[in-house]
């Protein structure tokens, strides 16, 4: 994520960009992934926050912020590909719970 | 579950975290689950729950706790693994019944 | 049903725990069941109710009681099983009528 | 429907009892209806009206009575079973019209 | 339509009841209608409006009246056959305009 | 469209009849359009419009007008066959925009 | 888009007209685009946002402006050609994020 300083993402609504863990990466809280290659992992960071407020008629508020670990639903999301990184941007309402 | 003082997973809105009962697992009210190889128990325990809150436009008001036992739809949820274990996550909704 | 006082299932919502009445079984209305093997006989007598109240955001009131024979829609339904006893966990709605 | 008397179905909500007329039947009105193999009749008479209120959250009046002739949608409805006789339950709003 | 007189039918709701022109039938307004086999004519004659009032808890206006040359929506409409008459109840929402 | 001072398609709540040009028609602002055979062009003239109002239970207010040159979803609309003219009628919320 | 000054689209609502960017184009913010056959790009320009307002019975406020460069959904959007350029009209809420 080197050019992040130079290039972002800012999502409209209640959307949240996320991105995957790498293979075998380490978490802080100690997390060991193995990617699997069938099996598309489904946690991940979260690099941006939209800023919620009335989407489709109904009043959202952002429960997760930047740096948190989240699980998302598999069947969410759009994958983004912006200066060879591969993100996801998924609603909020697709991100099922923060690891601690 | 050893490493959950270390990890843990803090749904969003009104979702549960659920852990399936052990094959041939005994559980305190006594039930004694056969674990058929085609057929996924749907009973489970709950080892985490959301804030509820308001959810896509609707106050929901959670009704289930942490340790109990329940019993949840099986077109539902997200199958989730942390740590070499596996949980369910679902929508409280999804949740048919309370084993007492 | 003998292990219903150690055991029993508390039903979440607008959902209502139902039994199949068994093949040939006098009700004391005096139906008699045929249970045709390609047939899945729609008549259960209700074993527990759900609370009610605020379900997907609308205010529901339970309809039926405990004891009630009631038809329901063959296309509803959780299958639950549970101390070798089979149920059906249905939400209100797809409960059609109730035979008196 | 002679057990009518001894035992009687009482929908619940919008839902309405039905009972289709049988093959050449003559109806007070005057209609013969055909019977013919592949095409389902859609004309009925109502046997049951369910109290209306509020179903799925919005109010709703109940508009037939016991003994209308009505048109229904064939893509309607469940079929019942009870004591011998057949009978289709649906939701008022699928009751077409009247035949006056 | 001869028997319109001892037999009427009474929509319900937001429905209209509809005859399709024949083939070839000359219309007031000078239309001629060819009914080619494979291609169902739109357009019809009202013949039956519903009350309107709530439906499906949403007030609904009345827009089309007795007489009026309407199309309506291809994939929309049951179609009843009474007395040898065939006829198509559709919803109002499904007429899309009225041919003057 | 000569007839249409004796015929005329009035639309019923927020719907538009639409007519496709013709091919390589050149429009007042100077489109050309090429009626290539595999592609249905999208553009069209707005003929009639609704009176708009509520329209399944929104209030609907009409933005396009008589002579308008707009685009439309290709998925969308309903095609009619009046006096050997073709039309499209489609709900306002299927044109995407107008070209000016 | 030279003729852009002659002729104009004017989405309606919350619709957005986009441009995808051309391959290989390096954009302001150093972002260059690979356009690979099988891989439609999903960064495009906005060139001219709807009024917003009421639609489909709610309120909403336009977050973009033209000139952004946006990510949008691959699932969404209408593909318009005028004037041989090619556009892709989409709704706000199909669009992810804006990138900066």
């Amino acid at each position: 994520m080197k050019e992040e300083a130079i290039m972002k993402l800012v999502p409209l609504g209640d959307r949240v960009v996320l991105k995957q863990f790498e293979a075998e990466e380490t978490t802080k809280s100690g997390i060991i992934l193995a990617a699997k290659s069938q099996e598309k992992p489904q946690q991940a960071e979260v690099i941006a926050v939209g800023p919620g407020g009335v989407v489709d008629g109904k009043e959202v508020e952002m429960q997760v912020k930047v740096g948190d670990k989240v699980i998302y639903s598999k069947y969410a999301g759009n994958e983004v590909k912006l200066d060879d990184e591969e993100y996801i941007i998924v609603k909020q309402n697709d991100i099922l719970a923060i690891v601690e």
